[in-house]
């Protein structure tokens, strides 16, 4: 692992608009000084940054989820963890590790806002980059889209795409826990196996198998809840296996980010005739509830009855590389870099 | 109107799969004799029967809803009214109303089955026409797709498509009731006064304006509920205008029913950024409430809180032609066939 330059702010910023995938053109390395702490202000050392589907939209322009896309020469958005080595807020001490938006730097001097709440991760002895998996917006979403949205009963069987990667895993082993019949979907052998390994009692490789047939073959009764996180062609695939008042829970489209042309869903009918719903989410949306969420999240962490899936990067500076290759389905679990070495780190 | 013959069993079967919309070869005329009670049989003399855009789709040999497709040379399915003229069953009397799956057809002999229940008009001193509209599948349609599926509240917006048909006539009157403001979507400017004497705070004539331009300026806080009638364009437009957390309820798409390829829609995301849902349903997944509403249905008719709004073309020998035109948009309300005056008709 590379280190990390102490001396000065290291970031990537956005160089050109992507096309297709991101390519090392699209980013810009720039060094500056570490910023120097103001009034109210916190100073954070960054340990680990998230990589996203959604990065590249930011990068494109597009503002979502309340954050606005990105112009060029725009340091790139990205939630992390990091640790406070200097505070001007009676709330947050030196050493304190939290996890928000800090955005793909080295160093961050901020304020505290409503809209900008860095949350201290109560890591249940995991390295703090718990606090980007599980106990983060990966963890909420799994938990958020599975159990408000989904609402799942014991027996009923659940298809999860994307089923290797951060949310997906996390849903698998919720599911599991309420005593669901879990099928998930994923790109090669190696994932299959890891879902397996996680609790899924049938895995899909949907590049090898006809998902259509398989889906036919694995619900004969059909699907009562699908858990999207690709979009495309395998959620039409669902539509066209769903058993009566089903749910669809739309987490995520990573399928969709690379292409120009979205994707036209022409068998939505589908839910007419199986009294069906499919229930977009938007995971701000429940941040009265993330206290209660994480705590409950953290219990089972403690208890073993849930893990973390990560797949960590090395180095700021293998960012770009990093971010270009979860669009290639290269990762599992949730995607971070390690910027540097956090307490508790397992290596 | 053209008497029908009280000594044959006049029939409409199925010629020929139509292409596009219907046109008159499609379909056989067919005299036969009045069926002979059996054991445990009513015999069902028609008075109404209901024309509906699903008709298509049994002629095409589509299974829908429980029914099963048309085979060439079948007698059309429909649902009808009809007056008991004779009876094996102590349940049903000589000169009782009841409305229940007939087909194209003036006379019917049957048992009275769990899957084929007739139920008895309460016609609240109404023509008995509202057993096939406010007191029929339209009418229940409307109170379950609003009430169950779309769970409007006070002050919300609400657009309806197809708002001056069966479904959405109703849909506006019992949505005003809540204290929605609504917004209807219509083919022409006759429908569009329709809809606004019915009670649409705002009419749109989707044949002359823009669409999204329309429901931009209309609707600047977002749709809170869309109730589908139509599916295509315009359910994609609204995907574009909705607000966060509202409803989508998809209960018929007449727009596709005409198209060999079925619409694709590219903007289902939109849910996700909205924490929106899209809800198919289907009306007989509700039939243990179907007493309950009609109770309620018909203390609103008797209240005038509602009125129905019928579509009423005369004579069975006129049933394909009338068929024909609803897919041209040339009806209002619920359409119907008179194929006898009945008691209490308003003429």
């Amino acid at each position: 692992m590379a280190i990390t330059n102490e001396q000065k702010n290291c970031q990537w910023r956005i160089a050109r608009r992507p096309k297709g995938n991101v390519v090392a053109e699209d980013f810009l390395y720039h060094e500056e000084e570490i910023p120097i702490l103001q009034d109210n202000e916190i100073l954070l050392r960054t340990l680990y940054l998230n990589l996203a589907p959604v990065m590249r939209m930011y990068m494109s322009g597009e503002s979502i989820a309340g954050e606005k896309g990105l112009d060029i020469g725009d340091v790139i958005h990205g939630r992390g963890v990091a640790e406070v080595i200097k505070s001007n807020n009676s709330n947050y001490k030196p050493g304190e590790i939290l996890q928000g938006q800090i955005g793909w730097q080295t160093f961050k001097s901020t304020e505290v806002t409503e809209r900008e709440r860095f949350r201290k991760i109560n890591n249940c002895g995991l390295p703090f980059s718990i606090g980007l998996s599980t106990l983060g917006m990966t963890g909420l979403s799994a938990y958020f889209g599975l159990l408000a949205c989904g609402k799942p009963k014991k027996n009923e069987t659940i298809v999860v795409s994307g089923a290797a990667g951060g949310v997906g895993s996390t849903v698998i082993q919720i599911a599991k826990m309420i005593g669901c019949r879990v099928i998930g979907l994923a790109g090669n052998q190696a994932k299959c196996d890891l879902i397996k390994e996680l609790g899924c009692d049938e895995a899909i490789n949907y590049r090898t198998e006809d998902i259509r047939q398989t889906l036919s073959n694995l619900c004969q009764n059909g699907i009562d809840i699908y858990f999207d996180n690709v979009g495309g062609d395998i959620l039409s695939a669902s539509l066209d296996h769903l058993a009566q008042n089903s749910r669809i829970v739309l987490c995520g489209s990573i399928s969709e980010y690379l292409h120009d042309k979205p994707y036209g869903l022409d068998n939505y009918t589908k839910l007419r005739r199986t009294n069906s719903c499919m229930q977009g989410f938007f995971i701000y949306n429940y941040s009265a509830q993330f206290d209660a969420a994480e705590k409950e999240l953290s219990s089972w962490l403690k208890e073993r009855k849930i893990k973390p899936v990560e797949h960590i990067y090395d180095g700021f500076e293998n960012m770009p590389k990093a971010l270009s290759s979860i669009y290639d389905g290269g990762n599992y679990g949730v995607a971070l870099s390690r910027i540097r070495h956090g307490p508790n780190d397992d290596e």
